[in-house]
């Protein structure tokens, strides 16, 4: 298993060519940056949570982004229903444990989500995958308090035990499956300062889940575009404040000589 | 009925002198940039939605935008008694259909929203548009799957229906009322690849409404205003991260001069 | 009561040094800038008001801020679980009490927080902290309607009835308490025109008072590292969208050098 300058912009491409919608069950913090991060990536973001038309959402969408960033219990029911009705019509299903570890509340969503709908892809921080596993992990807040390597052998087990792709995000990323581990070392040192892109990454997953059915490669995909796309923005960052605007524009402007030149696997 | 470079320097103007409150129930994913929108040309945005609080509030203020992008049932019923209160004040409603067409629960919300207090304007893309007069028209997600121009049939028989201003927006924008026409041709290809800048542009409908009672010319330089700031921000954006940066410092900056450079009828 | 040069900067290291857990109960409009900005000083945030979660957050945090700028019901129960348990714990509750004075849903709501657990610090504009006196005063919307040193004596009577210090801002901040009134010179004239900077204000004096048991400083250091952060970002602000993106780089850059320059008591 291995990605590669050309696999990686043969999906950018797809996603800009069919504009996947992707619905998003996410959090108040970052549905506006990350809608905005799809867009500018060229798929077709949608926010919707009601019970009423979560299902009817799911019913059109080319793949389900669940975050459970603040969780209320009317918020879990939409995402169980929505993820019923994405199982049903096999579209992917893409989780973010945000701030599993840091309460039972989050710890035990995540994991009955998980338990329920196997998804195609799970994305985290080393102590939220850690915590997924039940190894008595406290995550401070939503901030890890793990890198991403000593969260190695959680992913493996979460990997085998629902048959999914499991991705830990760090200064390495690792994008864990039964078939071996991909590692993706783009990615810039202020990219935990700015809010959200943790949950960015999941978004992405989203997109390239929607057109690559291969969900290991959709997901090393989107972790290599969020990497790059942070380099370009590192670039000429001031501080956080430019660089999420710096990041935006980049997957925007992400083109093959931008993949040939910063992709490091 | 036609709008000129004074008519919108005069309502430009007249917001930034009177600053007219301007009460927002509207979706998670926009309600910082469409606060920042309505500061930046001068409004005083409130975001309120609580049931026990919208009647109060929509009391005091000088316009009630209602936009139905992240809807629930709680909200719903707080839109209603809102809408309520605004028609007895008599100050204007303006409604966002965001979404009609894309699910039956936001189609039918729209409509009962709009059968029931026959809003000053209605304004959104060309799917949604078609979504409301029930003509079978299905959205994908919230992006408009219609060109403007598609929707003016649907728009002139809902605004001789609820004899209402109706704006559909598009690379033409068109301004629809029982008075006839208006169209603006101002705004940039990169404003689709923002999220919430349909949003923002219901948003200012509201701030112009608030200090022009003739519904059509202040719908009209709304969209005026949108595209305009639109052009100036697409001038320098790298992308459509800086381009929302830029279009909020150009909803500050906005004169005369801009206006009368840009201005595309 | 007086902070210098050195005390600012004195806790802006430590905050960098200890990245202290803030948990937020904030409302919609400003949970990503407020969180942003939290990163960008060096603090780390969590945004969390489920009820089955908020006594967890709050039991391993380092300071709670409570904001009622988008108030419903079920939050209100969540604030009130969330200050009891850290009054519990010993931790300090800072209170904005966005908007009261507009509706009496929220003021009454500021009101009885502030009685059944007087926080460690209350930050509001004006108009907010008069109305919290129940002085009659009514407040346009969030924006406030009266110069901050017309609410001194509001403030007083507030600082001395609970104990607590009192944060006015506006053109000069005043931190007021039963040991005297501090004043803080600093910021720009565009900071009223971005949206939640208020509401950021109170968040910083939540990371502040995490590390700094005097809450008088605290208050008044966040005040400080506010409007020099503000008058760094309107040096190169070509309008309130460039304004926020400094903003947040100023909070990242800020240093000795700066403080220095800047600081105006």
């Amino acid at each position: 298993m291995t990605i590669t300058t050309s696999s990686i912009l043969k999906d950018v491409e797809k996603i800009r060519k069919n504009a996947p919608l992707v619905h998003n069950i996410t959090n108040y913090v970052v549905m506006n940056t990350t809608a905005n991060a799809l867009l500018a990536l060229g798929a077709s973001p949608v926010m919707a949570h009601a019970l009423p038309e979560v299902e009817e959402m799911a019913g059109i969408a080319g793949a389900l982004v669940i975050n459970i960033g603040t969780l209320s219990d009317p918020w879990i029911e939409a995402m169980f229903k929505a993820a019923k009705r994405a199982k049903q019509r096999q579209i992917p299903i893409i989780i973010d444990p945000v701030g599993a570890g840091a309460t039972q509340y989050r710890t035990r969503t995540a994991r009955e989500l998980i338990e329920t709908y196997a998804p195609s892809i799970i994305r985290g921080n080393g102590s939220e995958i850690m915590a997924l596993c039940e190894q008595g992990q406290t995550t401070k807040g939503v901030d890890s308090t793990s890198a991403s390597d000593q969260a190695i052998d959680s992913a493996r087990s979460l990997a085998q035990e629902f048959d999914c792709v499991v991705c830990v995000t760090g200064e390495t990323d690792y994008i864990v499956s039964q078939k071996g581990i991909i590692q993706v070392k783009n990615g810039h040192a202020m990219m935990p300062r700015v809010t959200g892109l943790g949950c960015t990454a999941t978004a992405l997953c989203g997109a390239f889940a929607a057109i690559n059915q291969d969900f290991v490669k959709a997901a090393a995909h989107a972790m290599a575009v969020m990497g790059i796309a942070g380099e370009m923005a590192g670039q000429n960052a001031q501080g956080p404040g430019s660089f999420q605007v710096n990041f935006i524009d980049s997957l925007y402007q992400l083109c093959e000589t931008h993949i040939k030149e910063l992709f490091n696997a």
